[in-house]
């Protein structure tokens, strides 16, 4: 085989896989979204197959031979080429470190795992999940053995969501943010300056906020030529390929923010994945850099932009049209007070932009003990009730509002929490990056136009794929790899106004 | 291999498969309802994947080793297992039968035929269609000569839709057939009586509409637990698989029947896929008996049923409240004449009960003329216009409303249009049975009441599954093989009262 033949027969495999994997993804979508209730047993032989036959491509023997030609190849460094073969060995050097007895034993632990998760945080009942989180933990941890890392087994798990970032490395971030926001919050949670929640709480119809949410989505560059929106109960977005991103939210008649900053989230995601090159797409060229970058670029549409003061100069009598019996008596100001209400809470989905990361900071130190063997899963309730008083000056009530509120562990997803506030460090540096690249950026939010922005991200975030690690894209956009200081002084720039601090 | 282990394995592959066909299932039903607009060419990559592997695993050797196998083997002879590799071995031996090259040509040829024939029918341009039906009648003599068959190359094609059924079968059946219709529709033709038609013109609000025909759905029992309804341009039913069995329709809002008794229609498919089996889901047993069988219950519901007195006497009070300003001031006999109007008119599927079959006779005996040679395509729509006068007393004034109308050449589907008319056949032959077999049924649907019929049919038509030909399957319930006199009495008796004949 001459290399030439081994790429394209590699690249061949590559979008092969991915076309059948986006089959899975439209069966996942329709699976949460319009399937009828009876179907849930056999779409799940459904899924089940096509993540098998997924697997057993990438896997494929064939695959490792074209790697093996293509190892001794002279591709230029840092070419397109280079870049593909260099990710699909990665992935491939990965999936075939691991034994197929301890994947397949994964799926089956968390499946069930999940399941005793949803009783027991129903039930707030920690001792019937602790044996599951416990298998959970001795699992990941031999995945991570099996795998292999250099200083820390949560290096081998964290990979797999941000790709060359380390403990370490985050450890330090994290650190630095946490010494920053733990006064910061304690101070607005000082101040005598409060917004008036109840705005948000008036009535809010269905129909209208789908209406208002789809034109601020659009508004972004939401193509819904190339995707939808609809309603699930746990909302998300899934790019099955090019031409076909889809987006979801929930509606709460009694609660503004729910539908509108979840859809604004959900789209950044999705203008994110209708922006990268569809013409690489199965290829790692055309893939999505990192978690880490993905939730940058909802970060940044939701909050950045969309907690904006000059957002809303131009959405805001919009929305008072779309709402004018809960509205119409609410000034500008209180409304934008009321969006940005920061205050410590028990529950991380519904946390403010600063305590927000947190609660990740929280998690991210419990994983690394629970995976260094220094926490046991039966230590964890006491553990995080004594680490939230510290940081949020709150002990839960319970562990259903404490160590039992995510889906996360249940799922064996040790390693994803990091990647939420990764985004809002990597969004407040590219955002930080295009207003002074782009000038006059938040005179365009205030006449509603974001076209400028948008291609922005396209050309500096979506197209160069995974072309390279997260930190190096941050670093060739900004200037700079992953800092604290930008987040950190774009949350006390906005709460120090808002709270007189 | 023991013929026990050849066994499992075939019913493994086979299951296999099936599941992997169904997740295409769920992508075009998704293609036709939700899809975003720029998806279109990716789900074509999609689709072709799923296809070209599962037609390779129902081909791959292996099954065939596992047939050879059982060959020999001593299956009591009618025994579930016995049908199951019977079935399968027709199927696979089709399948082998047909040359790789053959099959990727005429794929390739119908996908570019449709584009054809949609713009040749939009502009009238039978000239333009052609030599692409001239391409498709060489293609699918090819596929009848490498298939192989007895008597006459169609019984090859026919023999995919309507297993075991021969031309010489169906010609004898619908030559008694069409003996008896053309004076019937000459005499209603004949008759002072007219239906007042724009009693269904009226203004029928959509959403009206759609609960109306759930409702009339849940009533005859198809099962939304199981199943949706929603809305496409060419309304279909799609057994997906166990639990998930979707159907689609159209709304028109000033026009009553076509959402309606479309419903009923794709419900009538659609409580057949949901019978049967779901044990033997992916194996023959749990399989449909033939298009035509399909075709009887979708008729049954529509037609026996939906179209008949009893039926409207419990409905119809229902419908005067979903729609009173449309139908406030009409008697139900008027209404009643209305949807049971008939005429002959150039459009199969805007045809009648009666007239339905003679569309269907005509295109049989052209497809039989053109594959055996004795009709040119070139000639087909002086031919079509000749044979139409004589049948329905009209000529088509252009292609267009003519020989152009239908899709079903375009897409190589030569043979399927006799499984229609088989379908009304057989709903004919078994509703007398249920009747005889059931007492006091028109009384159960006069009080809305069709869980007996329902369960009649669950139990005598739909569990059986693929176990025998439909002619033989006609033959157990009703102890009579294919006829056409209990269609002919059945419409002779309702149109007799109607037109007064």
């Amino acid at each position: 085989m001459t290399s030439e033949a081994a790429y394209t027969e590699l690249i061949r495999r590559s979008k092969e896989a991915a076309v059948l994997s986006s089959c899975g993804a439209v069966l996942g979508w329709d699976e949460r979204t319009y399937m009828p209730h009876n179907a849930s047993e056999f779409r799940g032989e459904q899924m089940a197959l096509l993540a098998r036959m997924t697997h057993e491509m990438t896997t494929d023997p064939k695959v490792g031979e074209c790697l093996a030609t293509l190892g001794d190849s002279s591709l230029a460094k840092d070419s397109p080429e280079a870049i593909n073969v260099r990710e699909i060995r990665r992935a491939y050097d990965r999936a075939v470190k691991l034994p197929k007895e301890l994947v397949e034993e994964i799926a089956r632990v968390s499946t069930r795992a999940q399941q005793v998760w949803q009783e027991a945080r129903s039930k707030n009942d920690f001792p019937a999940f602790q044996p599951w989180l416990e298998k959970i933990v001795t699992l990941k941890r031999r995945e991570a053995d099996a795998v292999g890392f250099k200083e820390h087994p949560y290096d081998a798990l964290l990979d797999e969501y941000e790709p060359g970032a380390t403990a370490a490395q985050v450890r330090v971030v994290f650190a630095s943010l946490s010494a920053e926001l733990v006064p910061l919050i304690a101070a607005i949670g000082q101040s005598k300056r409060r917004p008036k929640r109840e705005i948000l709480e008036r009535e809010y119809p269905v129909e209208a906020q789908q209406a208002f949410a789809k034109a601020a989505a659009t508004a972004i560059g939401f193509d819904f030529q190339a995707g939808r929106l609809d309603v699930t109960t746990h909302p998300f977005c899934s790019g099955i390929g090019p031409g076909d991103c889809r987006i979801t939210t929930r509606y709460n008649p009694r609660f503004f923010n729910e539908a509108f900053f979840g859809v604004l989230h959900e789209a950044g995601h999705g203008i994110y994945e209708q922006g990268l090159p569809s013409e690489h797409f199965g290829t790692p060229l055309g893939s999505y850099c990192s978690l880490g970058i993905h939730e940058s670029q909802s970060r940044l549409w939701e909050n950045q932009v969309g907690r904006g003061r000059t957002f809303w100069e131009h959405f805001y009598p919009k929305a008072r049209q779309a709402f004018p019996s809960a509205l119409g008596d609410v000034p500008l100001d209180d409304f934008y007070f009321a969006i940005n209400e920061a205050r410590p809470s028990l529950i991380r989905v519904e946390a403010d932009e600063a305590t927000y990361n947190l609660h990740i900071i929280l998690r991210f130190e419990m994983e690394l003990a629970l995976l260094s063997g220094d926490l046991k899963p039966a230590d964890v309730p006491g553990a995080w009730n004594e680490r939230f008083q510290k940081m949020f000056g709150l002990t839960p009530p319970d562990d259903r509002q404490g160590c039992l509120q995510d889906i996360h562990w249940s799922m064996g997803g040790l390693g994803y929490f990091p990647t939420y506030t990764l985004g809002n460090l990597y969004a407040a540096q590219l955002m930080n990056a295009s207003k002074s690249q782009l000038q006059g950026l938040e005179t365009d939010f205030a006449q509603g136009e974001f076209g400028r922005l948008k291609n922005w991200l396209n050309e500096k975030v979506h197209k160069p794929g995974r072309s390279c690690r997260s930190d190096e894209l941050c670093q060739r956009i900004t200037g700079e790899g992953l800092r604290h200081e930008p987040l950190v002084a774009y949350l006390r720039t906005k709460f120090g106004d808002l709270y007189d601090l």
